[in-house]
């Protein structure tokens, strides 16, 4: 019992401590003192300063809305004079975190099921019915075929297809681009974003945005860096592109948001900061199924109740808005952590890392027996 | 040969070690076991016990659908009496991991295209020709000005647009909401979530769940809390608002899922955990552009082949549905990393950073070669 | 002054290092060795070698789009003799990462808002009109009760409701499923990443693939692992399941693609690596509220105006396209950090983890006052 309690004793009360050399040497001193010097500038220059080692972070949670406004007019031989509004080029009306504003199309009117020759092809060019196999549809075809080789015009033969008749001719996207007005249209982004762990909440129409600057504002990066509508020619524009070369064969933009905040500092110093980027990157030499486009039709009953159709092969851009971002405000775990950290990483390289090189042998050594 | 030998043999077999001094000192001892017994403390305490440092973490990956249920009527002037039912009232009929529910609309029945006088306004109330420039689109204008000055009614004149006729009213949403009786409505969320790191799959419906209990329960935080289907009221009203008012200008609800789930412990003990908030933050102080609302058509034919469109300018509430969480279950290498951390950390600390003031002479100092 | 001279430079150039002893010990040695060994190998050949600490990590930023082909005919008594295509089975046309493709569908034709008879059902069939509650909606009803109970056919009353009638009869969806064909429908995924950090963007179009190979070519896992052209029913079966199954009731499947790339190496050898998962598990013994549906109308009018529409329930597969990955880079910081830490745990536990058992008494032991 009384040996345990020695032991005790000797566990709680007795203490380990290198026994030390002190050496006077001015290359050994300095160059001690250079690497303290040195990690100390990384704990608190890398880790503290640059990194905010201090900070809890939190990445951001966030909601985007996004309206698009704009009319204008198109004159074709197929549709006459045409006015377009938002509901008719927006597609679909309203999505999460995305906008598609359609800037160009081919349309196929008044489409009925039934039976008609395809569009001359590689595949479905026919001289008798014995080159078209009936039931067969391939990837590209319009239709599953009846097995029947027809006249398409005077002089071309192909084969016929059950199918929305007449068939979409979709060579080659109309150039210029058919709502090539659409450069001048606006697009209002509406962005509220949260920071869970601060329970911290903004959103991009800032408290000192009125109604009256918000008529007529266009953002820009200079004269009207918090304006949250964009003109979509300039969108493009920002990104390095050609707003009436995108609009032929469709694309899509980026529209960035950061919100970096330091919490630390007042909460209207944490301000949204726009940036464009084309999503779908083209190579020049490489323009392999290039552009975005998609179909949808209109569908009709007519008299005799039976269905019509208006086809459209939709090309367009899609807008998506990506929102980033991360904000930090002081924490007392992170900080004690890094400052622990930091002690630790001073006391190993002052007490391990400095070997001393045979020739700088001590100018003198004193032993001391603690510290 | 014989050197390089045993130079090897001494890198091998020779072992540097500090000479120790053993102190006898209560202060020192204590502190020295009191400095041992925290950093103890936060190794087992903080690292292990509350960040888990045993366990390998993954991130949710999940896929959310959503369907909503309930039918109402309305009784207008302009419309009559009228059912609407979930095909009329969710756009789009389905969306990746959200769902919209119209609540309120402002209906322009019968649209063609043609030429008519402006909605009165500040930019578009003209005495003669002279104030209306043919061509022109402002970017609140609902068509393309023709040029002409008309009647408007027979005190006001403004400027004649080519567009969609007659244009759009919409100074007020209706106040209550046309489709108030939404908050009776209910929101079925279907969620499967996977961890991949360790090939773990649920879905939110339980397997206690039944197909009788499915078709009858509402969620409720303290009664049904495992229910997949939400009364859109409650979900208002545990977000802190008030249904109704939300209704008429629309906007977004967030309904967060979290699946925090610690692996070593059964899988049935990994729950969905819900809860709501309203992602359009709105200042009462500073209503700039509330709400959510967006414009869509619904296209019709003529006898004559003219094409007719009712434009509704849809107020709602979009629900989008946030699935977040982290799981954890035991691995050999993040134990082996923060156990070998910990003990370099009271290597560290027990060594060097103890330092003795020099009123702490040491009591009694025994030198002992070796530990 | 000239005290305060000698303590600075007594900071500066006196250097305190441990006392050491040199033990010469076969087994102490070798036994420091293998633990320095041991660490040595954790930090090359774990940190460096396999988690890559030298270089700078980042994670993906990608944009898609999905385009479905294919036509197929259905022949139903309901509907006769029709062809269905992409505009007609892709609902809605376009999505951000999301692509629908029905495969089956309860279609109610021709509804007009009126009154009918409830379809039978626990909880309307009624015996006179005191078991109907004049304006009750139940979650399940398809309009609102108007308090009569009427002949629903020769045998059985239901409760008269007023709402878009016929209402729909949805028993069970037919099986196998209307549009099974869809098996052999594709889907062309247009992916681009971007590494915000290295500027590195890339698509999963390669830069080798030309029109003629992007016209023909179906992704194989072994045979064509680069071609972004997906049989649908490939990739079901690739995930393991039934497409015939799945087309009935509908349901969510994953195409993953990952692009874990180490640009340290050619840009050429960062591709994509697609994996398919089913995205809504389905326990085969629990099997609540399975698949995936919902409604959707197309509005007509008629001579005299009035609104009729085409329900339809569409039952499909929701196709999720998931894009994840991790770039790495070579970086001066982290590379610096990793061999910093290295170095210390070397320091740290070379100097003063290896205590020395009594029994291991050193064979003979050196004082050298510096290392």
């Amino acid at each position: 019992m009384a040996g345990c309690c020695a032991g005790l004793a000797a566990f709680l009360f007795e203490y380990d401590t290198p026994r030390i050399v002190l050496i006077r040497s001015r290359k050994v001193g300095l160059m001690n003192r250079a690497v303290q010097l040195l990690i100390l500038a990384y704990v608190i220059g890398w880790v503290f300063v640059w990194e905010k080692g201090y900070q809890e972070t939190d990445s951001v949670v966030s909601s985007v809305t996004a309206k698009a406004k704009g009319v204008t007019v198109t004159n074709t031989s197929a549709l006459g004079f045409r006015i377009w509004d938002v509901a008719d080029y927006v597609i679909p009306a309203q999505e999460e975190n995305s906008l598609f504003v359609m800037t160009n199309m081919i349309i196929t009117m008044n489409q009925t099921q039934g039976l008609c020759p395809e569009i001359p092809d590689k595949t479905n060019v026919c001289k008798s019915d014995a080159d078209c196999v009936a039931g067969s549809t391939g990837t590209h075809s319009s239709g599953v075929a009846t097995g029947r080789c027809v006249l398409f015009n005077e002089t071309v033969k192909t084969c016929e297809v059950a199918a929305w008749c007449p068939v979409e001719y979709d060579a080659r996207a109309p150039e210029p681009a058919l709502l090539k007005a659409a450069e001048n249209f606006t697009l209002l982004v509406k962005n509220n974003i949260w920071y869970p762990k601060f329970n911290f909440s903004k959103r991009n129409i800032l408290s000192n945005i009125t109604t009256t600057y918000l008529k007529s504002c266009i953002y820009d990066a200079i004269t009207d860096p918090f304006c949250p509508i964009f003109r979509l020619g300039n969108i493009v524009a920002n990104a390095g592109h050609s707003f009436q070369d995108m609009a032929v064969e469709g694309g899509i933009m980026g529209i960035q948001i950061k919100w970096n905040c330091n919490l630390d500092r007042a909460a209207s110093l944490c301000l949204p900061k726009y940036s464009f980027r084309r999503l779908d990157t083209r190579d020049v030499d490489h323009n392999v199924s290039p552009g975005y486009n998609f179909r949808f039709a209109k569908y009709y009953n007519d008299l005799t109740g039976t269905e019509h159709r208006t086809l459209i092969k939709a090309y367009g851009i899609r807008f998506d808005i990506i929102v980033f971002g991360k904000a930090g405000k002081f924490d007392i775990i992170p900080t004690m952590i890094n400052i622990g950290s930091g002690l630790a990483l001073l006391g190993v390289v002052s007490d391990s890392d400095l070997s001393v090189p045979p020739g700088l042998a001590p100018s003198s050594a004193v032993v001391s027996t603690a510290r």
